[in-house]
């Protein structure tokens, strides 16, 4: 074009610690080392011309560079539709892009932009994941991050050397206000740490925000003058309207609550950013819709990657569903998922407390344990506590029981040999998902 | 359990408009009409056992119900993974789900969840897509909606009968303010209509939404000053903070400027609903990273149910790639949404303006006239006008040549006969992405 113009800002000198570092899986039918070019060209100053005054300095200062290409293997169809018809091999790569801070700055409405905007949508791409990401230390300056955390949801629940005991409000819809207290009343009783509101209760008019936290506070605080302990329970203040969300958190403070929940796929980055901002309690993240994001193995994002942008946000509490859970996810990406929450991004606090659930009961805790090797997360059982034969209490101990054989490394039959909790929900529970 | 409960709420009679018509693509080893009850009771109330009290009436108010199922394809491979090992065929089908508005609410926050939250994970399932969904009329009375649209962008930008042209800063990371700032003078006097930033472009220090605001304003307003013509500049205000966006969109307002931009995956429904409601300006919608929620023909939302939420929250201008674009997306997708955008959803003014863009020029215009048959569009050309051998104002008029040439059904190779812009263009740029 005919005015030139210069590649702004100042030529500082880049440190690594401005450098962001993104793994990709790619397949394309080029090679992979080209394929990876146009990946990183997508992701960088997009010049279409060389213009007078572009220093190399000044170019690199705003380009991204592949690091690594690692050859997968090769297929013959493409795994995504695509523009270009080629008949040759479709050929995957794991491809390491360094993109410098300056491209993305911190937030995430440019970062998502620059890592998985896009290059998502890339014709000389079959396939394109965001498997994982390496922020530099400027995030952590630039977002709240996790305000409670495993420890302070520990210290809320007042629950250590154990994992915090949940169960799920059913039917998930259509409930009254004091039909929802008194599934709270009889399981504040049975002895559960934690309940949550399910995903599709909001804020309906037969049970507003403000009138289950009435009533819901109110028998927490009854059970908990006999028992000493206050149920933490997750109010979805899920709504499109940040400051709604933020009126119905305050309405769960005022009443003495311990917990917020959000969808937070549904409501976005800025909304749930808008409420931590405003926040004084740990936020739950319910992440369903996550699966449209993740579950085509050569698109979207993987969950080292998810949970990074999370708790950057500031969640507390974050879902990743269970060994053998009732969902499509393999327990190879469960484990995964409890380990990422569990390690530090930036420091020890901005680790968040993995939520397990989706057909749990007692059957799965050893496997858990084996395979996380943790305790550090939030167990919820919905069935496995509700339709206990025992009841709820005793749905809960077999839980407390399973944890106890899976510590001692105790065969769940062998322990439930004198602990009849346990010995019911096996009986009833235990032909479809019990330890292998 | 032990807890007897009632499912609430007024038993009151439904009608129509209370209904939601989800259709779903779904692929299941399953039959497809037992894959599809499993879709509509994922969605539903969730009862694991028959409560005492439940009557029809009220399991109807709470529950999703499989409308219809249309066989289609048998597979022998599954699309995505999933956790059912088995070697029968994988059916798939169109299957239409209602659900209740009692369910879901008119909030998007639990809309979404209901619809396209848990259900996108089944075990059950190895793929599931929303095609389309149909909502009632209390959706139009809950949400803003556009407050442009299609009239008020061609109010504001004094283009009528033809599409708005449109060119995009580039490079789209490191220019100063002032580089900025003569890239639209460049532009400004070459007369488009319109200029939007680079989604990668936000609020970098070295070029704030402040300063470019200042320094394009004062170009466009001198230009127009000259002209007569005041170009519509996209400022990007995406931010994870909502109030910032609001600040950024009240600089843009204080300076005369007539558009804000939003990448609005990234930031989210709650986020851009936020601006929305303090919103006087048209929102251009940058989708970048739709791809993720789309490209995998199997899994996640069709544009025909996305743009719907999008317009909801009150977007006025929306991407939708363009014929032969430089993405994975087919002309026949990019066809289908253009309707989409121009189609009423309630009302004729919640028709959303469709950005055609990724690689224009005007090679690309007559077949894109002769598939859409509307003039209702922005058609952005990046390299389309600033590369052009003549200049941009020579780019500016291979456009309006080649829109001419389209509307009289005249090939673009005739009209260039004595059209020396269109001509220029043709030979430079006709090699990859000419007319069929």
């Amino acid at each position: 074009m005919s005015c030139p113009y210069l590649i702004g800002g100042n030529d500082k000198p880049m440190t690594t610690a401005d450098i962001i570092r993104c793994t990709y899986l790619i397949e394309s039918p080029y090679p992979p080392e080209q394929a990876a070019g146009m990946v990183a060209a997508a992701m960088s100053a997009g010049t279409f011309t060389r213009v007078p005054g572009e220093t190399e300095a000044l170019k690199r200062r705003f380009s991204a560079a592949v690091d690594s290409v690692r050859a997968l293997e090769t297929v013959e169809l493409p795994t995504l539709p695509y523009r270009e018809a080629v008949s040759q091999p479709h050929h995957r790569a794991e491809v390491v892009i360094t993109v410098p801070l300056d491209v993305t700055g911190t937030e995430l409405a440019t970062l998502l932009a620059v890592v998985a905007g896009g290059v998502m949508e890339l014709k000389e791409l079959s396939g394109i994941r965001l498997v994982d990401i390496e922020l530099p230390p400027a995030f952590a300056d630039a977002h709240p991050g996790p305000q409670f955390g495993v420890a302070g949801t520990r210290r809320l629940t007042n629950v250590h050397d154990r994992p915090v005991i949940a169960s799920i409000i059913k039917p998930n819809v259509g409930l009254l206000p004091e039909q929802t207290a008194a599934i709270v009343r009889t399981l504040a009783e049975a002895g559960v740490d934690f309940i949550k509101d399910d995903e599709k209760m909001t804020n309906p008019p037969y049970s507003t925000v403000e009138q289950r936290v009435a009533a819901v506070m109110a028998v927490i605080h009854d059970v908990a003058a006999r028992t000493g302990k206050p149920v933490m329970y997750a109010f979805n203040v899920s709504s499109d309207d940040p400051e709604q969300m933020v009126r119905r958190h305050d309405a769960v403070v005022q009443a003495g609550g311990t917990c917020v929940m959000v969808n937070i796929n549904q409501v976005g980055y800025a909304g749930v950013r808008y409420l931590r901002q405003r926040c004084s309690l740990p936020i739950h993240a319910h992440r369903n819709g996550w699966g449209m994001l993740t579950r085509c193995p050569l698109l979207g994002l993987e969950f080292n990657a998810y949970n990074k942008f999370w708790r950057l946000v500031g969640v507390d509490q974050l879902h990743v569903n269970g060994i053998r859970n009732k969902y499509w996810e393999s327990d190879d990406s469960v484990v995964n998922a409890v380990s990422q929450c569990l390690t530090p991004l930036f420091a020890p606090a901005d680790r968040v407390l993995p939520v397990i659930g989706s057909g749990m009961w007692a059957g799965q805790l050893p496997d858990t344990y084996r395979l996380t090797g943790t305790a550090d997360f939030m167990y919820i059982a919905g069935g496995g506590i509700q339709g206990h034969p025992g009841g709820p209490a005793a749905g809960v101990e077999s839980l407390k029981q399973a944890w106890e054989a899976a510590v001692r490394g105790l065969s769940l039959d062998d322990y439930a040999a004198d602990h009849p909790a346990l010995r019911q929900a096996l009986d009833k529970f235990g032909k479809k998902t019990a330890t292998a």
